[in-house]
């Protein structure tokens, strides 16, 4: 990423800035600088020097720094400096991020701070803390334009021009009667290019509206599906309670991708960045699954003992183990992560159930059929003992197991999420290790029956 | 999704309307849905009533639904209803969405289709169709609004005025000179808060932009880390091409996560979405890596077979095969995943590999003493012969191998990363089959120092 280097570059010369020159010689140092540059030099100093830094900016500059700090590194950034530094410039920030900061500082710490802002302030945290984490309420800010049906174009623009620096965005803009309740959408364009003495009601279009409660994920599709700036976020009655902006839909985007990947990857997501985790987290955050698959695991491995007979004479079977318990692991897998995706981003829907099944028994059995081929060449090559009833051992094997893989994995996600379990928790290491057990029981069964 | 909830809703009088309605009745029944909703309604229809609905659309509503269809879908419905009842509604749509479809056209049916442009798009459409698939070329729209350094905000009010309805937004504008190099950036915010006297050159700020063939993943990183609306996208002379605007961002975002987690499932990435991509094309996908992944593990069964001395003699060693292969495999799963998306998003660095070695060795070497012990315990419980030897093997290996597994997973993606390959491609699954035959391998010798 150009930026992070560009960043990296001028690190030195600033680390030398902080140690030497005054207060004025900073700020104005930093002035060119993008707020999102800004907060990334603060992520890469040291305390120290950060403290200097932020002591340094103009209120206003530092609340544009601290919108752009991940939450726990700006609550360090509290703490570090103490609320009463930095109160003028964390009222100044937008309402979201805010309630997110005084959210994530220790409860005694953030009642401190909070009691420092105007109680306009005061409210608009209390009011958006009430909303759990991961729904439109948690994301969304307070900081939108509202119009009056009646108001003109000329108006609303005069109106616009004097709210807009208190404002997130003034470019999708919401039109409400006396009790709040969404009447409408206008963006700036349209209002741009209408007649002056039109009103709002006259331009207007039929809003469409996210609930308070909805997930995020929803949010953005939502954002997604009409290419939105923003969408708005109302309650049951249909009153409008802030808006969700393009760039939060980003950020939700991409920690959402990161979660999945996480669940997917065989373990509990983490709620911070890597760094960010503590180790005891990251130790739980992992031993759990892994210890709940080490279970699992263990059926194969009951299997294997019930078996001993089986394996004591064909001992050549062992060999071929983990080529079976790893290709239907694998295609399972595969299937999981299409399928899991696939829901993710609604390319594939919960009915869809018998056009998986169809394709996957297809494909099981198509990629099977290869794998199995495989294994007779490789039997054959090993020159192992009793060849045929190996290599047909194997070969029913891998069939029955690549198959079982790929339908297991494709259908756990969507049975997953009929029963209300986000699909991505169909992690690989999950169906691998299902699989593997199934693995084991199909080759001790096939060599008992082919063999014995 | 509740949009899809409305469109099955309304989905059978929508076909019974299209089976009997004329042409100004299907066209009046649609006018109140977004185009978005439309598209989503067209990807639902069977051909022939796709056909009747899309030829019942005025040209600019067409251009529209065809701007938020997928590519493939749309291209279907070219060959469908043919070029040249199409190519108005086409010529209307955003530059980028035009050159995509061209581009995804059989190329006969394709130059038909250019050939019914006005000269201008069809000039447009041969520059964009210029720039690789994956860079910011290929995903950008030629449809920004230029400005002038000595204009006025007023005359820039104007401007922006006349040309809004061509243009992608209007809420993010470039200054350029003469010769279309980029100078500034002013938003419609700035815009209409300063004084209409005032020139762009007065209060444009220091352009932030991408070079034309910059990866499209570090075009988003961009559109992130300022939460800009819009980046602009230069030649090597710095020269305005295009803009990226941030729906197209959340567009990409969303599909490099697919992408990704499709190379983390072990497989090759798909280019359509799973029911859009033909059989033989998923087969091939997937059976490259599982084939690859095959004889990887092909390693574990040939180690087995020349152990099989050892094997033999202490048979309880190989009921604890799937326990210790899979155990390995899942931490290195787990590491992989942290990395890999660590990677992605921007919070782990190249030259965090220090960093990462200590945590992945600290945090391997905790689970696996936690896992050995269990497998301390199976062992006891299931009262194998010779204990004490078996447990300490069982132990020795699972530490080492879990271990491993979490350093492999953890530095593969990094090294992968550095010699300029797609980290995502360090799958769970090829980490667990590299960690599997590993697992034998020091299964086997530490049973041969342990047990003979």
């Amino acid at each position: 990423m150009n930026q992070s280097a560009l960043v990296r570059l001028v690190l030195p010369d600033v680390r030398e800035l902080l140690h030497e020159a005054k207060k004025e010689d900073i700020a104005r140092a930093l002035k060119p600088f993008h707020a999102a540059d800004v907060a990334e030099l603060v992520e890469r100093l040291e305390d120290q020097d950060v403290a200097t830094l932020v002591a340094a900016l103009p209120d206003g500059k530092r609340a544009e720094v601290f919108e752009q700090l991940e939450t726990p590194q700006c609550a360090r950034l509290v703490s570090l400096l103490g609320p009463e530094a930095l109160a003028p410039s964390i009222v100044r920030m937008a309402s979201d991020d805010r309630a997110r900061l005084v959210a994530a500082l220790p409860p005694e710490l953030g009642q401190r701070l909070v009691a420092l802002f105007p109680a306009d302030e005061r409210q608009d945290v209390a009011e958006l803390s009430k909303y759990a984490a991961g729904t439109a309420g948690a994301i969304m800010t307070s900081d939108h334009v509202g119009l009056k049906p009646a108001e003109t174009v000329k108006d609303a623009i005069d109106h616009i021009r004097q709210v807009a620096r208190r404002r997130e965005t003034i470019y999708a803009l919401y039109v409400v009667d006396e009790h709040d309740h969404l009447l409408g959408a206008v963006s700036l364009e349209t209002l741009l290019l209408s007649a002056s003495d039109k009103t709002m009601m006259d331009i207007m279009l039929a809003p469409i509206s996210v609930k308070v409660d909805a997930d995020q994920e929803s949010v953005v599709a939502t954002l997604r599906h009409y290419d939105f700036l923003a969408v708005p976020v109302v309650d049951k009655q249909g009153k409008l309670l802030g808006i969700v902006t393009h760039d939060d839909a980003l950020d939700v985007a991409t920690q959402e991708a990161t979660e999945d990947a996480q669940k997917m990857g065989g373990m509990a997501p983490l709620s911070a960045s890597y760094f960010d985790t503590s180790f005891p987290r990251l130790i739980r955050a992992r031993a759990v699954w892994l210890s709940v698959l080490f279970f699992t695991e263990l059926v194969g491995g009951m299997v294997l003992k019930g078996q001993e007979e089986v394996i004591h004479k064909v001992l050549p079977l062992v060999f071929f183990l983990p080529l079976i318990t790893a290709s239907g692991g694998n295609s399972g897998a595969q299937a999981a992560t299409l399928v899991t995706r696939g829901l993710a981003v609604g390319d594939i829907r919960l009915d869809d159930v018998w056009r998986i099944l169809r394709r996957e028994l297809a494909a099981g059995a198509t990629l099977g059929t290869l794998l199995g081929t495989y294994a007779i060449v490789v039997a054959w090559v090993w020159g192992v003992e009793s060849f045929r009833g190996v290599a047909l051992t194997v070969w029913i094997t891998l069939l029955c197991v690549v198959t079982a893989g790929s339908l297991l994995g494709s259908l756990m996600p969507v049975f997953m999420a009929r029963i209300g379990i986000d699909p991505a928790v169909t992690s690989s290491p999950l169906v691998t290790c299902l699989v593997d057990v199934l693995g084991i029981v199909i080759l001790t069964t096939v060599a008992g029956m082919v063999l014995l």
